[in-house]
């Protein structure tokens, strides 16, 4: 079958050239005689392409040398957990900013394991349509840091100015858009983000950390959960998952090859511009629940005038190739996932599309 | 380059035709359009690999109703932490018999978080050249668990009859020899494995759990190290790292078509066979460090007289295409890493290349 237009949220669409280098070469990994899936983490093999993945984020990001990448498993989730155990030393507090399901979910499983409270919230009448202002936070100053989540897959909005915890270090997941444009890294302390958005395939988990908040790791948890104890490895203390770095330092070479971080962006800006414009366009058909500063520029979602008329779009854009369009079960609507690797083109057909079917359904 | 023959001890070498499905069908995963890597994990195609992948299970290790089968991530070392998290109670102990550097690091993990003991040792002058026999264990009948590792792929031992915990549930790594043969599974409260060794690729660890020990997890640990979190999702409480099951599952269909776990055992036992009648026919030119009773199946471990003579064997058996057989940098020597996908015709090139090389340097 040709290939579709995959607008599904994560596991996401990949670049064409990094699924088709990794086919070329997967029975024989730069001609070493197997597949780099059976090369061992600590052979000459591996070793090039976690250092090469390692570099690749470096000079993508422009990450200073106070920071460093680890690679660890799991997912955003597992970091929920991890993030609290690691940085929030004993009585001490931490700061969550709400904005949806990820937050609340981050927010829940820091209280299991100690003191955290919300230091702001994107809610308005019950729903999460915005992300809150710097002015709107009440912020701890002897928290251990600020949390949030940079964008909101299932709400569909995204930070465009990132807050400012002062003093206490910002930690962010940026699951659904590392890497979608140029960042600061210095004024974070941890980001992490699951590579299945942007990054690469389910499996890896990538966290770019100040090395001197690793330290902070307690030894009272797991020495496998600590931070310290990654970054000492080079996060190769145990097995790493390999084929999925390999996939993301594919991913890695492409976002190079296209011009970097700043590309990326212009890209994004554009994609996003095409389906924001379709909607303001047609107000009587399209309506996005977000507040217009808060828009994702990764995610957008937005309803049509009835559960009817999305069960028909999804299918008529399905029998024209374009799938995963359907919005998150615990909202409903549509979702169109833009994320870096989604071509600009593609985006054009699907609003060509939806253009159509407001005419015809109007 | 033609295929080499892998003896890396994991990331190992995995059946060629496992791997040549998935590099056929990597652009377009059953023709859907798209690769798996690229699929939602909650959507149609994913969810049939899964099901399959479980079942697949199932059937080849006859797994009971008692028990589910569970895919996380981490690896066994991020179980060493979450098996005394989830089964011990507070105050409770938990037994280890130590065998080797894998249960070393069992057994450190579990004492940050509780209490826990040593409940039989294989040391034998400083070194774990055996693996102890029921006699010689010293079991709690109030331990929440008694854990052994079943193969020690440093050690090159492995557990021919596995121990007997009475009352008190039974876990084992099993990370290098699940599968290997047949086992009863009735008789494990749990059983974890990275799939790096038997199973597939690194990036996924199965638990084969008895379901009521999944729901002792407690509420003071985080929710996505509860076992009852996993069980209750079905693996799929946050997002799974779809590829690796995928590569799990073409590795078991492939076992499925060898004839099942007693076709592995007999495999594995011929392949076996060729590795220690060499070493036992050349006892003046190789040695092997493990007690006849518990020696490994899976990863046999020998020496050559002399370090300079280990490392021209291995040099000789590189420019051969046989790769991965420098023992663990701990310990030295060679290690023939001979898992479930290792074919025997390979062994035993191998072992024509050792005895020409024990004929014309001894």
């Amino acid at each position: 079958m040709a290939r579709v237009i995959n607008f599904s949220a994560g596991p996401a669409t990949l670049p064409l050239p990094a699924l088709e280098y990794a086919q070329k070469e997967f029975l024989d990994h730069e001609g070493t005689g197997m597949s780099l899936i059976e090369h061992s983490h600590r052979g000459a093999a591996y070793e090039k392409v976690h250092e090469e993945t390692k570099s690749l984020f470096r000079e993508l990001l422009d990450i200073p040398d106070t920071h460093e990448v680890l690679f660890m498993q799991g997912g955003a989730t597992v970091q929920f957990a991890l993030v609290p155990m690691n940085l929030r030393g004993p009585g001490q507090s931490a700061d969550y900013i709400m904005t949806g399901v990820w937050s609340d979910k981050a927010l829940e499983e820091a209280k299991i394991t100690g003191r955290a409270r919300e230091a702001g919230t994107g809610k308005v009448d019950g729903k999460y349509t915005r992300v809150p202002k710097q002015n709107e936070l009440e912020l701890d100053a002897g928290a251990a840091y600020v949390h949030f989540t940079s964008n909101n897959t299932i709400m569909g909005t995204q930070f465009h100015d990132y807050p400012d915890g002062g003093d206490v270090p910002l930690v962010a997941d940026m699951s659904s858009d590392i890497l979608w444009r140029p960042i600061d890294v210095s004024k974070f302390g941890l980001i992490y983000a699951g590579a299945q958005k942007n990054l690469g395939p389910a499996g890896v988990t990538v966290l770019i950390i100040r090395k001197d908040l690793a330290a902070r790791s307690p030894n009272t948890i797991p020495k496998i959960f600590r931070y310290k104890t990654i970054l000492d490895g080079d996060s190769l203390q145990n097995t790493i998952p390999t084929f999925a770095v390999y996939m993301v330092r594919n991913v890695l070479r492409w976002v190079r090859d296209q011009g970097g971080a700043a590309a990326m962006e212009r890209r994004n800006r554009e994609k996003a511009g095409y389906i924001y414009g379709m909607i303001d366009e047609n107000p009587g058909f399209f309506r996005c629940p977000v507040e217009v500063a808060s828009r994702s520029l990764m995610t957008p979602v937005f309803r049509l005038p009835s559960e009817d008329l999305e069960k028909k779009f999804i299918a008529d854009a399905a029998k024209l190739g374009m799938v995963g369009i359907k919005g998150h079960r615990s909202v409903g609507g549509i979702r169109t996932s833009i994320y870096n690797a989604m071509e600009p083109s593609d985006v054009r057909k699907f609003v060509e599309f939806a253009k159509a079917f407001a005419k015809a359904n109007g």
